[in-house]
Protein backbone atom coordinates (compact mmCIF):
# COMPACT_ATOMS: atom_id res chain seq x y z
CA UNK A 1 0.00 0.00 0.00
CA UNK A 2 1.10 3.48 -0.81
CA UNK A 3 1.61 5.66 2.30
CA UNK A 4 0.50 9.67 2.31
CA UNK A 5 2.06 10.69 5.36
CA UNK A 6 0.53 14.09 4.74
CA UNK A 7 -2.01 14.07 2.75
CA UNK A 8 -4.06 16.10 4.76
CA UNK A 9 -1.49 18.92 5.64
CA UNK A 10 -0.30 19.17 2.05
CA UNK A 11 -4.13 19.67 0.62
CA UNK A 12 -3.92 23.00 1.82
CA UNK A 13 -0.94 24.29 1.17
CA UNK A 14 -0.06 25.96 -2.41
CA UNK A 15 1.20 23.99 -5.14
CA UNK A 16 4.81 25.12 -4.50
CA UNK A 17 8.03 23.77 -3.65
CA UNK A 18 7.44 23.47 0.09
CA UNK A 19 4.13 21.50 -1.23
CA UNK A 20 6.20 18.24 -0.71
CA UNK A 21 7.97 19.61 2.49
CA UNK A 22 7.90 16.89 5.19
CA UNK A 23 7.10 13.65 2.98
CA UNK A 24 9.94 11.57 2.85
CA UNK A 25 11.56 11.23 -0.26
CA UNK A 26 10.55 7.83 -1.03
CA UNK A 27 6.66 8.66 -0.73
CA UNK A 28 7.54 11.53 -3.23
CA UNK A 29 8.69 9.02 -5.79
CA UNK A 30 5.86 6.63 -4.85
CA UNK A 31 3.65 8.97 -5.15
CA UNK A 32 5.42 10.22 -8.51
CA UNK A 33 4.98 6.87 -9.87
CA UNK A 34 1.59 6.35 -8.32
CA UNK A 35 0.31 9.53 -10.70
CA UNK A 36 1.97 8.23 -13.84
CA UNK A 37 0.15 5.06 -13.34
CA UNK A 38 -3.37 6.34 -12.94
CA UNK A 39 -2.32 8.13 -15.50
CA UNK A 40 -0.69 5.43 -17.74
CA UNK A 41 1.51 7.62 -18.34
CA UNK A 42 4.38 5.32 -17.36
CA UNK A 43 4.51 1.61 -15.24
CA UNK A 44 7.20 2.22 -12.99
CA UNK A 45 7.57 0.17 -9.27
CA UNK A 46 9.57 0.45 -6.30
CA UNK A 47 10.80 -2.94 -6.28
CA UNK A 48 10.58 -4.68 -2.80
CA UNK A 49 13.05 -5.05 0.10
CA UNK A 50 15.35 -7.84 -0.58
CA UNK A 51 15.12 -10.02 2.77
CA UNK A 52 17.10 -12.76 3.63
CA UNK A 53 14.33 -15.48 5.16
CA UNK A 54 15.62 -17.58 7.79
CA UNK A 55 12.41 -18.44 9.46
CA UNK A 56 8.96 -19.11 8.95
CA UNK A 57 6.22 -20.01 11.60
CA UNK A 58 3.05 -21.94 9.52
CA UNK A 59 0.84 -21.99 12.79
CA UNK A 60 -1.97 -20.74 10.47
CA UNK A 61 -2.73 -21.78 7.13
CA UNK A 62 -3.51 -18.90 5.59
CA UNK A 63 -0.90 -16.07 7.08
CA UNK A 64 2.75 -17.41 7.80
CA UNK A 65 4.52 -15.64 10.05
CA UNK A 66 8.26 -14.75 9.50
CA UNK A 67 9.98 -14.89 12.40
CA UNK A 68 13.92 -14.45 11.52
CA UNK A 69 15.01 -12.61 8.68
CA UNK A 70 17.68 -10.30 7.58
CA UNK A 71 18.18 -7.48 5.15
CA UNK A 72 20.18 -7.99 2.15
CA UNK A 73 22.53 -6.33 -0.41
CA UNK A 74 20.37 -5.39 -3.20
CA UNK A 75 21.21 -6.67 -6.50
CA UNK A 76 19.93 -3.74 -8.57
CA UNK A 77 18.57 -0.62 -8.02
CA UNK A 78 15.34 0.55 -6.49
CA UNK A 79 12.89 1.44 -9.21
CA UNK A 80 12.47 0.07 -13.03
CA UNK A 81 9.54 0.03 -15.20
CA UNK A 82 8.62 1.09 -19.15
CA UNK A 83 7.64 4.53 -20.35
CA UNK A 84 7.27 5.30 -23.92
CA UNK A 85 8.81 1.88 -25.01
CA UNK A 86 11.60 2.42 -23.17
CA UNK A 87 13.20 0.81 -20.16
CA UNK A 88 13.62 3.07 -17.44
CA UNK A 89 15.69 1.97 -14.42
CA UNK A 90 17.34 4.69 -11.34
CA UNK A 91 18.08 4.37 -8.10
CA UNK A 92 16.86 7.40 -5.75
CA UNK A 93 18.74 8.62 -2.80
CA UNK A 94 18.97 11.41 -0.26
CA UNK A 95 21.13 13.89 1.43
CA UNK A 96 21.13 16.06 4.23
CA UNK A 97 24.13 18.11 3.21
CA UNK A 98 24.34 21.44 1.60
CA UNK A 99 27.15 21.18 -0.14
CA UNK A 100 27.78 17.49 -1.82
CA UNK A 101 26.31 13.99 -2.28
CA UNK A 102 28.85 11.33 -0.60
CA UNK A 103 29.76 8.77 -3.69
CA UNK A 104 29.47 6.21 -1.36
CA UNK A 105 25.98 5.90 -0.96
CA UNK A 106 25.87 4.24 -3.99
CA UNK A 107 26.78 0.78 -4.40
CA UNK A 108 29.29 -0.27 -6.80
CA UNK A 109 27.11 -2.91 -8.37
CA UNK A 110 24.01 -1.03 -8.62
CA UNK A 111 26.68 1.81 -10.42
CA UNK A 112 27.48 -1.18 -12.94
CA UNK A 113 24.17 -2.31 -13.46
CA UNK A 114 22.83 1.30 -14.37
CA UNK A 115 25.76 1.05 -17.07
CA UNK A 116 24.80 -2.56 -17.99
CA UNK A 117 21.00 -1.44 -18.40
CA UNK A 118 22.10 1.58 -20.27
CA UNK A 119 24.22 -0.56 -22.50
CA UNK A 120 20.90 -2.47 -23.56
CA UNK A 121 18.98 0.67 -24.74
CA UNK A 122 17.52 1.68 -21.28
CA UNK A 123 17.57 5.04 -19.96
CA UNK A 124 19.52 4.86 -16.53
CA UNK A 125 20.30 7.59 -14.08
CA UNK A 126 20.31 8.50 -10.31
CA UNK A 127 18.11 11.21 -8.64
CA UNK A 128 19.23 12.87 -5.42
CA UNK A 129 17.49 14.58 -3.74
CA UNK A 130 19.06 17.18 -1.42
CA UNK A 131 16.61 17.89 1.09
CA UNK A 132 17.64 20.53 3.52
CA UNK A 133 18.32 22.04 0.03
CA UNK A 134 14.93 20.79 -1.05
CA UNK A 135 16.18 20.46 -4.44
CA UNK A 136 16.39 17.14 -6.67
CA UNK A 137 18.66 16.47 -9.34
CA UNK A 138 18.61 13.85 -12.20
CA UNK A 139 22.21 12.66 -12.82
CA UNK A 140 22.49 10.14 -15.88
CA UNK A 141 24.35 6.53 -15.50
CA UNK A 142 26.97 7.95 -17.40
CA UNK A 143 27.63 11.06 -15.35
CA UNK A 144 27.35 8.87 -12.04
CA UNK A 145 29.96 6.21 -13.20
CA UNK A 146 32.29 9.35 -14.35
CA UNK A 147 32.44 10.84 -10.43
CA UNK A 148 32.14 6.52 -9.31
CA UNK A 149 35.58 6.00 -11.17
CA UNK A 150 36.94 9.76 -9.99
CA UNK A 151 36.36 8.49 -6.28
CA UNK A 152 38.61 5.75 -6.60
CA UNK A 153 41.52 8.00 -6.34
CA UNK A 154 40.48 11.29 -5.83
CA UNK A 155 37.50 12.99 -4.74
CA UNK A 156 35.04 10.73 -2.73
CA UNK A 157 32.33 13.41 -3.04
CA UNK A 158 29.70 15.50 -5.84
CA UNK A 159 29.68 18.61 -4.61
CA UNK A 160 26.48 20.67 -5.39
CA UNK A 161 28.56 22.87 -8.26
CA UNK A 162 29.29 19.48 -10.27
CA UNK A 163 25.28 18.57 -9.85
CA UNK A 164 24.71 22.47 -11.38
CA UNK A 165 27.16 21.37 -13.95
CA UNK A 166 26.38 18.09 -14.96
CA UNK A 167 22.90 17.00 -13.95
CA UNK A 168 19.19 17.89 -14.70
CA UNK A 169 17.03 20.18 -12.24
CA UNK A 170 13.82 18.09 -11.40
CA UNK A 171 10.85 20.13 -10.63
CA UNK A 172 8.61 19.87 -7.37
CA UNK A 173 5.02 19.70 -7.96
CA UNK A 174 2.11 18.65 -5.96
CA UNK A 175 0.54 15.94 -7.63
CA UNK A 176 3.76 14.94 -9.42
CA UNK A 177 6.68 15.71 -6.45
CA UNK A 178 9.34 14.22 -7.91
CA UNK A 179 8.46 14.85 -12.21
CA UNK A 180 11.72 12.78 -13.34
CA UNK A 181 9.77 12.39 -16.60
CA UNK A 182 9.66 15.57 -17.84
CA UNK A 183 13.36 15.08 -18.20
CA UNK A 184 13.29 12.58 -20.11
CA UNK A 185 10.88 13.96 -22.52
CA UNK A 186 13.33 17.55 -22.43
CA UNK A 187 16.38 15.61 -22.97
CA UNK A 188 16.25 11.86 -23.79
CA UNK A 189 13.39 11.41 -26.04
CA UNK A 190 13.38 12.96 -29.63
CA UNK A 191 10.23 14.02 -30.89
CA UNK B 1 23.03 -15.72 -3.76
CA UNK B 2 22.01 -18.19 -6.93
CA UNK B 3 21.06 -21.62 -5.80
CA UNK B 4 22.42 -24.63 -7.74
CA UNK B 5 20.29 -27.70 -6.38
CA UNK B 6 22.02 -30.17 -8.67
CA UNK B 7 25.16 -28.83 -10.11
CA UNK B 8 27.11 -31.72 -9.41
CA UNK B 9 24.54 -34.07 -10.59
CA UNK B 10 23.85 -32.33 -13.58
CA UNK B 11 27.30 -31.83 -14.63
CA UNK B 12 28.06 -35.56 -15.09
CA UNK B 13 24.46 -35.59 -17.56
CA UNK B 14 23.75 -35.43 -21.16
CA UNK B 15 22.73 -31.81 -22.54
CA UNK B 16 18.83 -33.56 -23.21
CA UNK B 17 15.82 -32.32 -21.81
CA UNK B 18 16.22 -34.12 -18.42
CA UNK B 19 19.47 -32.58 -17.77
CA UNK B 20 17.26 -30.18 -15.29
CA UNK B 21 15.21 -32.65 -13.61
CA UNK B 22 14.67 -32.04 -10.14
CA UNK B 23 15.81 -28.14 -10.45
CA UNK B 24 13.16 -26.35 -9.26
CA UNK B 25 11.85 -24.08 -11.52
CA UNK B 26 12.52 -20.99 -9.92
CA UNK B 27 16.28 -21.99 -9.61
CA UNK B 28 16.23 -22.90 -13.89
CA UNK B 29 14.83 -19.40 -14.52
CA UNK B 30 17.74 -17.58 -12.71
CA UNK B 31 19.97 -20.03 -13.71
CA UNK B 32 18.92 -18.61 -17.70
CA UNK B 33 18.77 -15.34 -16.32
CA UNK B 34 22.65 -15.84 -15.22
CA UNK B 35 23.51 -16.98 -18.30
CA UNK B 36 22.34 -14.10 -19.91
CA UNK B 37 23.46 -11.52 -18.09
CA UNK B 38 26.79 -13.50 -17.57
CA UNK B 39 27.04 -13.33 -21.64
CA UNK B 40 25.61 -9.49 -21.40
CA UNK B 41 22.85 -10.54 -23.83
CA UNK B 42 19.98 -9.12 -21.56
CA UNK B 43 19.80 -7.66 -17.75
CA UNK B 44 16.94 -9.81 -16.45
CA UNK B 45 16.53 -10.22 -12.83
CA UNK B 46 13.38 -11.42 -9.83
CA UNK B 47 12.09 -9.29 -8.02
CA UNK B 48 12.60 -9.75 -4.14
CA UNK B 49 9.73 -10.91 -2.54
CA UNK B 50 7.13 -8.59 -1.17
CA UNK B 51 7.44 -8.69 2.80
CA UNK B 52 5.76 -6.39 5.01
CA UNK B 53 7.82 -6.19 8.09
CA UNK B 54 6.54 -5.44 11.45
CA UNK B 55 9.20 -5.96 14.43
CA UNK B 56 13.11 -5.51 13.58
CA UNK B 57 15.65 -5.96 16.42
CA UNK B 58 18.37 -3.58 16.26
CA UNK B 59 20.54 -5.31 18.81
CA UNK B 60 23.88 -4.95 16.69
CA UNK B 61 24.45 -1.92 14.41
CA UNK B 62 25.90 -4.23 11.53
CA UNK B 63 22.76 -6.74 11.19
CA UNK B 64 19.30 -5.74 11.63
CA UNK B 65 17.06 -9.12 12.82
CA UNK B 66 13.73 -8.74 11.50
CA UNK B 67 11.62 -10.46 14.08
CA UNK B 68 8.24 -10.06 12.81
CA UNK B 69 7.00 -10.13 8.97
CA UNK B 70 4.63 -11.19 6.65
CA UNK B 71 4.38 -12.50 2.66
CA UNK B 72 2.37 -9.11 0.56
CA UNK B 73 0.78 -9.90 -2.19
CA UNK B 74 3.18 -8.88 -5.31
CA UNK B 75 1.69 -6.09 -6.88
CA UNK B 76 3.58 -6.97 -10.09
CA UNK B 77 5.63 -9.74 -11.77
CA UNK B 78 8.37 -11.79 -10.52
CA UNK B 79 10.99 -10.97 -13.44
CA UNK B 80 11.49 -8.07 -15.51
CA UNK B 81 14.83 -6.19 -17.27
CA UNK B 82 15.64 -5.55 -20.16
CA UNK B 83 16.71 -7.33 -24.20
CA UNK B 84 17.92 -5.35 -27.04
CA UNK B 85 16.53 -2.04 -26.37
CA UNK B 86 13.38 -3.72 -25.69
CA UNK B 87 11.25 -4.00 -21.57
CA UNK B 88 10.78 -7.46 -20.78
CA UNK B 89 8.24 -8.19 -18.32
CA UNK B 90 6.73 -11.68 -17.07
CA UNK B 91 5.44 -14.05 -14.52
CA UNK B 92 6.56 -17.67 -14.28
CA UNK B 93 4.17 -20.63 -13.09
CA UNK B 94 4.42 -24.15 -12.42
CA UNK B 95 1.83 -27.14 -12.26
CA UNK B 96 1.94 -30.87 -11.57
CA UNK B 97 -0.73 -31.73 -13.47
CA UNK B 98 -0.70 -33.27 -17.13
CA UNK B 99 -3.61 -32.26 -18.44
CA UNK B 100 -4.07 -28.50 -18.07
CA UNK B 101 -3.07 -25.43 -15.68
CA UNK B 102 -6.11 -23.51 -13.51
CA UNK B 103 -5.51 -20.17 -14.26
CA UNK B 104 -6.40 -18.92 -10.84
CA UNK B 105 -2.71 -19.42 -10.23
CA UNK B 106 -2.16 -15.81 -12.18
CA UNK B 107 -3.58 -13.12 -9.61
CA UNK B 108 -5.93 -10.62 -11.67
CA UNK B 109 -2.80 -7.76 -10.68
CA UNK B 110 -0.70 -9.54 -12.34
CA UNK B 111 -2.67 -10.29 -15.62
CA UNK B 112 -3.43 -6.28 -15.76
CA UNK B 113 0.28 -5.36 -15.49
CA UNK B 114 1.20 -7.38 -17.82
CA UNK B 115 -1.31 -5.79 -19.67
CA UNK B 116 -0.42 -2.28 -19.08
CA UNK B 117 3.21 -2.81 -19.71
CA UNK B 118 2.36 -4.23 -23.23
CA UNK B 119 0.20 -1.08 -24.01
CA UNK B 120 3.81 0.97 -23.22
CA UNK B 121 5.72 -1.19 -26.33
CA UNK B 122 6.89 -4.47 -23.51
CA UNK B 123 7.48 -7.89 -24.41
CA UNK B 124 5.08 -9.41 -21.76
CA UNK B 125 4.18 -12.78 -21.31
CA UNK B 126 3.69 -16.07 -18.67
CA UNK B 127 5.88 -19.06 -18.70
CA UNK B 128 4.12 -21.88 -17.59
CA UNK B 129 5.86 -25.40 -16.61
CA UNK B 130 4.15 -28.75 -17.20
CA UNK B 131 7.09 -30.02 -14.25
CA UNK B 132 5.54 -33.96 -14.59
CA UNK B 133 5.20 -33.40 -18.96
CA UNK B 134 8.56 -31.46 -19.01
CA UNK B 135 7.65 -29.14 -20.90
CA UNK B 136 7.76 -24.99 -20.83
CA UNK B 137 4.93 -22.91 -22.44
CA UNK B 138 5.66 -19.61 -23.32
CA UNK B 139 2.29 -17.31 -23.33
CA UNK B 140 1.86 -14.14 -24.90
CA UNK B 141 0.07 -11.46 -22.01
CA UNK B 142 -3.01 -11.08 -24.77
CA UNK B 143 -3.53 -14.94 -24.79
CA UNK B 144 -2.93 -14.82 -20.77
CA UNK B 145 -5.48 -12.23 -20.81
CA UNK B 146 -8.04 -13.59 -23.24
CA UNK B 147 -8.60 -16.98 -21.01
CA UNK B 148 -8.38 -15.15 -18.25
CA UNK B 149 -11.77 -13.16 -19.13
CA UNK B 150 -13.28 -16.51 -20.19
CA UNK B 151 -12.01 -17.95 -17.06
CA UNK B 152 -15.00 -14.98 -15.45
CA UNK B 153 -18.03 -17.32 -16.68
CA UNK B 154 -16.33 -19.65 -18.33
CA UNK B 155 -13.59 -22.46 -17.94
CA UNK B 156 -11.29 -21.90 -15.18
CA UNK B 157 -7.84 -23.57 -16.94
CA UNK B 158 -6.15 -23.64 -19.87
CA UNK B 159 -6.02 -27.04 -21.40
CA UNK B 160 -2.73 -28.58 -23.00
CA UNK B 161 -4.14 -28.27 -26.23
CA UNK B 162 -4.91 -24.79 -25.91
CA UNK B 163 -0.90 -24.72 -24.77
CA UNK B 164 -0.24 -26.52 -27.84
CA UNK B 165 -2.58 -23.95 -30.19
CA UNK B 166 -1.79 -20.71 -28.29
CA UNK B 167 1.70 -20.73 -26.57
CA UNK B 168 5.13 -21.18 -28.16
CA UNK B 169 7.22 -24.02 -26.94
CA UNK B 170 10.75 -23.21 -24.63
CA UNK B 171 13.38 -25.93 -25.62
CA UNK B 172 15.60 -27.04 -22.47
CA UNK B 173 18.85 -26.57 -22.29
CA UNK B 174 21.78 -27.07 -20.14
CA UNK B 175 23.47 -23.93 -19.97
CA UNK B 176 19.95 -21.64 -20.49
CA UNK B 177 17.20 -24.20 -18.67
CA UNK B 178 14.46 -21.75 -19.72
CA UNK B 179 15.61 -20.04 -23.04
CA UNK B 180 12.75 -17.66 -23.67
CA UNK B 181 14.44 -15.19 -25.00
CA UNK B 182 14.99 -17.58 -28.61
CA UNK B 183 11.04 -17.19 -28.20
CA UNK B 184 11.61 -13.42 -28.39
CA UNK B 185 14.34 -13.58 -31.14
CA UNK B 186 11.97 -15.60 -33.30
CA UNK B 187 8.38 -14.10 -32.84
CA UNK B 188 8.89 -10.79 -31.47
CA UNK B 189 11.90 -8.62 -32.85
CA UNK B 190 12.10 -8.27 -36.58
CA UNK B 191 15.70 -8.91 -37.75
Amino acid sequence: MINYPNKKKVSNQKLTSSANRGMNFESMINRTNEFYRDNDLAIIHKKPIPIQIVGVDYKTRSAAKITEAYYKLPSTTDYNGIYKGYYIDFEAKETKSKTSFPIKNIHEHQVKHLDSVKSHGAISFVIVYFSSLERIYFLDSDVVSKFYKRAKTGKKSISLDEFEETAYLIKEGYRKPVDYLAIIDKYYIKK
